[in-house]
């Protein structure tokens, strides 16, 4: 892989389609992922073997995931509930997987129908089987900074969570701010939380949502601290489901944007990720409503 | 004045009006400033005695600002270009003014049909009139960070110009990022350029633009940098010229989500700035397109 400064992790046919309205077809996920990779993303979330009655959009997962384009240095991670989405990821040639939980109870609840513990559970034969076979094995930890039903999450919830997963054996936490709440004081906070409790940045990606445009400044906060991957979404596909009509994914479009303009080498092309960013909006009907997608880049 | 951490210099209805298709009725600016002062907001650039046939928008300044409500605390700047200018702004009462101009040539010659340096001797008369009157008086130093005629713009030109300004006799440079492309090593770049020529962050305020979604960013570097004061535009009006559709200034409910989350003194209380975005967006004819107005606050 070629050296860089930041991991871009790819969530856009995944965390992204799974929020639309609109299915795509698996042929045109297929596409959209080869310019994904095209565009120079290493780590490209490919979709989740859940239930297909509970996310419709990604009911394809068994038939795309064998059909996904091996190219070196470039992993196709899909999201793994529980022990019989397992079995599908397996008998779909999976090598990187994600699981995905939160710090808040009752939004774990609302979304996945268990406690915290419980979904620790669920994911245990996942991250076993994950690490006898040799696979990149990846904890989700949502709602870190904010609950839509709970308020405010405390750091200690967050902290609790995160040695949960990395006990259990993820390779990396990625924290959430699931409802686009946080600046860059709360950033600095939940990750000198994690540090003080012996997990380091180098454990850590940060997942940013943009629903109040404090993604890049929490990205900058981030850089700071030596936070070194970070979640984003080609196109900002999504939304934010508790904020009808406002953001959600940090569109990746902007995250290279700011990363070009700090110097620091990621391995993307703005201009081939805005290329991918019109192809998925236009297969979704809308219009590209990033800022680097309505502005374009510069200098042009 | 409420002691604060941080002004919050409100632009809208000047900057943000003045680049509007559609021309607002006097008394609904009128309206629009009054509810921007009873949201706290001290210090509200209220409009500009520039030519009514260059800027038709701002034509009613004359009989606009001996209608502004005074209020203690509260600063009512208006943008006054040269010595035509000045002798309406006197007849009008200011007592707060402000002159721009620009750190790249080709913008100023298409901006205001002069050059850097004649602009600076069209505004002596301005300043020293203001200074002896005992007038607030600031300076706009546009084109910053990039030109959309020129391309980059070096530091080098920004420290000359800031140079240029405070000579003259102005109390406050406002560094702008006219068409929205600096990240924050660029602000890094440029604040450190002008601390290096001797001009720290007590002369300086920054003006963002958020068309490639860094403002919060940008605004996030600059705090650590010391700057106090930043420009915004309650409803994010003004848009962008130099790509349609793009987003142009701040949004002062986006500014204002930020600092809360900092936990930062401003003064100004984000449902009221919401309202008076709502208030300013209908009188426009369109929806309010910032991220915290399509959001909301938190916790709600």
């Amino acid at each position: 892989m070629t050296q860089v400064d930041v991991r871009i992790f790819e969530v856009g046919p995944r965390d992204g389609l799974q929020n639309e309205a609109a299915t795509i077809p698996t042929d045109t996920k297929l596409q959209f992922i080869s310019l994904l990779a095209a565009a120079g993303l290493r780590e490209i979330e490919a979709t989740s073997f859940v239930s297909p009655a509970a996310i419709p959009q990604l009911a394809d997962a068994d038939e795309l995931y064998p059909r996904l384009e091996p190219r070196p240095g470039v992993r196709y991670p899909a999201l793994v509930p529980n022990r019989r989405g397992l079995e599908r990821a397996i008998a779909a040639g999976v090598d990187a997987v994600c699981v995905f939980t939160a710090a808040s109870e009752t939004f774990t609840r609302h979304n996945i129908g268990m406690s915290i513990a419980e979904s620790l559970e669920a994911f245990r034969p996942v991250v076993e089987h994950g690490r006898e076979a040799g696979w990149w094995v990846r904890g989700y930890l949502s709602t870190a900074f904010g609950c839509p039903y709970e308020g405010p999450v405390t750091e200690s919830a967050v902290v609790a969570v995160a040695e949960g997963l990395l006990a259990l054996g993820v390779d990396e936490v990625s924290i959430g701010d699931t409802i686009g709440v946080a600046g860059p004081a709360d950033v600095r906070r939940v990750v000198g939380a994690l540090g003080a409790a012996g997990i380091g940045p180098d454990r850590l990606a940060m997942h940013f949502h943009d629903t109040r445009g404090t993604a890049l400044a929490n990205v900058t906060a981030a850089l700071e601290l030596g936070i070194g991957c970070f979640d984003s979404s080609t196109g900002g596909t999504g939304g934010c489901p508790y904020a009808p009509g406002a953001a959600g994914n940090l569109a990746t479009e902007d995250l290279v944007y700011l990363l070009d303009r700090e110097g620091l080498r990621h391995g993307a092309d703005l201009d081939r990720i805005l290329a991918a960013a019109r192809f998925i909006s236009e297969a979704l009907g809308r219009p590209l409503a990033s800022k680097v997608g309505q502005a374009g880049g510069w200098p042009s």
